[in-house]
């Protein structure tokens, strides 16, 4: 069984009342990217994987998508996605992506955000996503980086002359990560970028765009706290194709 | 014109006296792990870019290969190459890689060893290497890895709880490095991991493999030095296919 920090009432309170929780996709920073990445969802049917409170979901049904399963280990979430929402063409669960199984070629589209790098076996569940898209259909994702994720302790340093940077080491050490981030000791799985790609090209995907995000000149102009983000980055984000 | 700093007599001094320098192939750590990325050379025609010293070109022809190529800008290392052998089948030129050009489809591999990172525009020469190739065929290649191009200060620091960490800043911004390796003032250019890959798609490659390489458990075991590139990765290798 997969930690279910999400449920655990410290975690779900601080996640709740950040920025991406409160405003949905407009309130992170890398939504004009990740938007930038996906294709035409008129008629789609999308598994939106670690689907959190259904922003992506009701998203997607307003853009045309035909029918959505969004899936995440979070009851509490999964409670409020189905409270945010009446719309007989979005079907939320409760799903441990650990141990997913989908049906064979039954989505034309799949989605993650910001999921992947809580599962312990990466390869089981891009081969079980890869079996249920339709050939020629994508799958568009978020992870934390692994430049990101490798530290042990992961958090800025000041240089000799004032700079800020972010102390990698492990990087090439993979496995899991204890972190402490709204609760104590939340448990991720690092993995290189370059295990990551391969674990998808090695499942039948073809890799189309990997995205090492960083803000906009106008996202940093508008909010200039983002400029740290030019200094390593936080989230990857890759568009493969089946 | 490309800085030529390997016909700068203090560096080509340093630079000829390194492992890789003295011990060819087999002085460099990554080898095991490029060998692994080759397709079979029997009968192929091959263009090395970057070839230095000739020892991989040698090693091609050893290995099968019909004719081999071996460009580099350096007329030292063009010199001392065509000095190391008399096969009719192995052409040295010396060749600046910002200007290249080459016949189409006219090469069935292509092979490159930490110079794409001397290049300004890596997209013009990614597309006429990928003309050059016949479809189907493989590009090869290793790059210092952009974490451990991108940093103001690319050296070792030392944290509160006394570990090694690589200072990562400036990642999400491309362009120019100049750092003092062998000699003053060396002129790199720094892109991020995404960008390269995303380069090489747009150019019409498939991305076979993406490998942020790290010592083996026996290398680290012979040589403990190489237990710090377990900390942060100093070279990528990617195959790539047209």
């Amino acid at each position: 069984m997969a930690q279910n920090i999400y449920d655990e009432p410290e975690f779900f309170a601080g996640y709740s009342k950040l920025r991406r929780s409160v405003h949905g996709l407009d309130g992170a920073p890398e939504w004009p990217a990740i938007r930038a990445l996906l294709p035409d969802f008129d008629g789609k049917r999308i598994v939106d994987l670690g689907c959190g409170f259904g922003w992506f979901s009701r998203w997607a049904k307003q853009h045309g998508a035909a029918h959505i399963l969004g899936l995440d280990l979070s009851r509490n979430m999964i409670a409020r996605a189905k409270a945010d929402t009446s719309d007989p063409d979005i079907e939320y669960a409760i799903a441990d992506l650990n141990r997913l199984d989908l049906p064979e070629a039954s989505f034309d589209f799949a989605y993650s955000s910001l999921a992947f790098h809580y599962i312990r076996d990466f390869d089981r569940l891009v081969r079980t996503v890869h079996r249920s898209l339709v050939p020629g259909s994508y799958l568009v994702f978020s992870i934390e980086h692994p430049i990101y994720m490798a530290p042990t302790r992961p958090g800025w340093l000041i240089d000799s002359d004032g700079r800020k940077t972010w102390p990698v080491d492990r990087y090439s050490v993979e496995g899991p990560r204890r972190t402490d981030w709204l609760a104590k000791d939340v448990l991720k799985y690092h993995r290189t970028l370059g295990a990551t790609l391969n674990t998808l090209i090695g499942a039948g995907f073809t890799i189309r765009h990997v995205q090492e995000w960083s803000p906009a000149d106008d996202q940093v102009a508008a909010n200039p706290d983002l400029a740290d983000e030019l200094e390593r980055p936080m989230m990857l984000l890759v568009a493969a194709q089946r």
